[in-house]
């Protein structure tokens, strides 16, 4: 009977407790199989430093439910990137306190970066007498992991985006006079999070009437123009934009505002494309402009986070537990669509080579986008609509939502 | 038999509508005393123009509760002023719409501005043979308005940050290394809102650790030894500022970011207090910062809306035309606590005198901003609890929240 190690890496979202929470449950109720199921604190960096709970012990069943529904990483996480050699006496470190602590069992729950390293564990492991069988459980918000249908954590940022782009439509529409909202979403290289502003629309002609994706080119004229004509249309204009559009020539938007933009203090400002695009149009159309910024509740707004995107992450968290246990190793959690376009959705996990996961990038197709690159289509409506549905079950306490907190570090 | 007229002014709260929803909903109600209930669009100022609709001809019952769950001015607003000078033509212009339109009792629902014009609008009748009765319906995040315990709006926007404010708690801690959050929260003049972060603790020693009001002087150097306490007890430090921080001078934090802050294009960027914090931290501390800007969905959220706060803004909707029925004019609806502290909260409605509440502002009280201006007193926790209990009920479709819409203009 071996123990369980499971860690959380990368950046947070709603969802990742939950991935974690799907681990811990279903590695608990193989009693036959498994000891214990410790946590790496800040992820394989602060198991490095011996730091882990025994999260069995620790965690009352009812704890365990706030886990599931608690957003960021419980567990902490990290960035931290193992050797690309293999030679490294890092991995030896590793794998002495694997072996301490009886391991057999281990679990990352991450973006790219978490699956290079559950990709570069199981290869040391390879070239040794090791047992241990590792296993991805993957999770991002931006949804750009390949060889899966969608990653945990994008329904739930997704259901965020679209709901609070619907509020600020409303709320930039009071007035009469000539305004363009801009609002700025996450997504450096892929788009998917961008893309789900469409779903805020009520009608194909709605706002937010420009939508515009880092996976194709921006323009300043090509979007002026495109902005003019849909002033011609509507008073108010709201335009959504991935923080990481960037030109032809490959330079971000965000770029265009940092150089000259230094505070009183003498120090550089950073400022986003939302920014250099309002200035854009204050300048040129001489119209009320304001820019919006959504940040990092994107990735960890509990209170609007999707049920199905919950009850999948701990579906991949439970997978992973199943797949180790029946001899897989070296291997990620995927989701597989099983339902036809127009059917009830449908989906179901899968496990495929974590070696050909990591370190890819699924962009939006380009057939999606339309409209010379300032809309969405309904195929991508079609795609992520089933992702966000369900309204995840929310405890709440003096009026505020309770999460499960780990002391402080 | 009189018809009544209702318009919505200034800024969009999570609640406007609930309380237009209350009042067209008690209108109604009156078949005996009251004829039509006419929605200005716009305002005063689309109303000078014939904007207007039936509101009772156009609006379903099923489409009147949805209205009570809809964030921002489903009416439209304006901010538009009408002249000191009572003897502008506009004020004959007004009268003689009222009049074609048999308008018996007028209510507006806003914050000081609007309370400003319901003031004028009744002193412009008392020198005419008018029997329109005027009657304003407080409306406001900002919490600033003088002779009601709180303001219909405040309860929700104080829900969306604290809950916010959580999760970004959350988020934030999720990394070992040393880190600085600053989140920016809105009240120009008003600390309100900002104070409700407070209310995002778990205990009295947690994050946010600092949070700062416009109410008190913000002196950076005494920021820079707080901060460096605040890290010496914690790796991630969350810091909460209103907009309005200014120095002992006067001088608005934020303004030390705009005059050398240029993009590449020449214009001139601007920007909020929590990026020239952001940048101060990052050059004194050389630790890692984010400054996260919560923008518009303070105001617009209806997905994180407080029950009590919608129910308490109908109740003032209905509430004056209860007042207006029974003969008040030129009277404000306010709330009275009638619960002692420690006592379970009740709440009244009553009416104050319009024009003494008009162009005033109402400051967070000076004893409850603690520890030299970097934290909140429990006596505002006290306060403030009562008023975001309760959860919004959300209608939801495909995933997303469901609110009234009308055509755009």
């Amino acid at each position: 009977m071996k123990n369980v190690l499971v860690g959380q890496s990368g950046g947070p979202t709603a969802v990742i407790n939950a991935s974690l929470y799907g681990v811990v449950t279903e590695a608990l109720s193989h009693k036959e199989d498994i000891g214990h199921v410790y946590g790496m604190l800040h992820g394989i960096e602060g198991f490095l430093q011996d730091r882990y709970m025994d999260m069995g012990a620790v965690l009352s069943p009812d704890e365990l439910e706030l886990l599931k529904l608690t957003p960021a990483a419980y567990l902490g996480s990290c960035r931290y990137k193992l050797p690309e050699d293999l030679t490294s006496p890092v991995y030896k470190t590793i794998f002495e306190k694997f072996a301490a602590l009886d391991i057999g069992y281990f679990f990352y729950i991450g973006g790219n970066d978490s699956m290079d390293t559950v990709s570069k564990l199981s290869r040391y492991a390879a070239g040794t007498d090791s047992t241990i069988r590792f296993i991805g459980i993957p999770k991002t918000i931006d949804n750009d992991l390949i060889q899966t249908d969608h990653t945990p954590g994008y329904g739930s940022a997704a259901k965020y985006v679209a709901s609070t782009v619907r509020e600020i439509v409303l709320d930039a529409t009071v007035y009469k006079q000539k305004a363009v909202t801009i609002i700025e979403l996450m997504g450096r290289h892929a788009g998917w999070l961008t893309a789900a502003s469409v779903l805020a629309r009520k009608n194909p002609h709605d706002n937010p009437m420009l939508i515009y994706l880092p996976e194709a080119p921006f323009e300043m004229e090509q979007f002026a123009h495109d902005l003019q004509s849909a002033l011609e249309k509507r008073n108010c204009v709201i335009v959504c934009v991935s923080e990481g559009i960037a030109d032809r020539s490959g330079t971000f938007i965000c770029e265009y505002g940092d150089e000259a933009a230094v505070d009183n203090f003498g120090h550089k400002m950073l400022t986003g494309c939302g920014k250099v695009l309002e200035n854009f149009v204050r300048n040129r159309f001489g119209v009320k402009v304001r820019s919006v910024e959504l940040n990092v509740s994107q990735r960890c707004s509990g209170m609007v986070a999707s049920k199905t995107d919950i009850e999948e992450a701990s579906s991949a968290g439970a997978a992973g537990i199943k797949a180790a246990l029946s001899g897989e190793n070296g291997r990620m959690i995927a989701f597989v669509r099983t339902s036809a376009p127009g059917e009830p959705y449908h989906m179901e996990c899968r496990t495929v080579d974590v070696n050909e996961v990591c370190n890819q990038e699924k962009p939006v197709p380009l057939e999606w986008i339309t409209k010379g690159g300032s809309d969405i289509s309904d195929d991508f409506a079609e795609y992520a609509l089933p992702l966000i549905q369900g309204e995840a079950r929310r405890i709440m306490k003096d009026g505020l939502p309770v999460y499960l907190f780990r002391d402080a570090d």
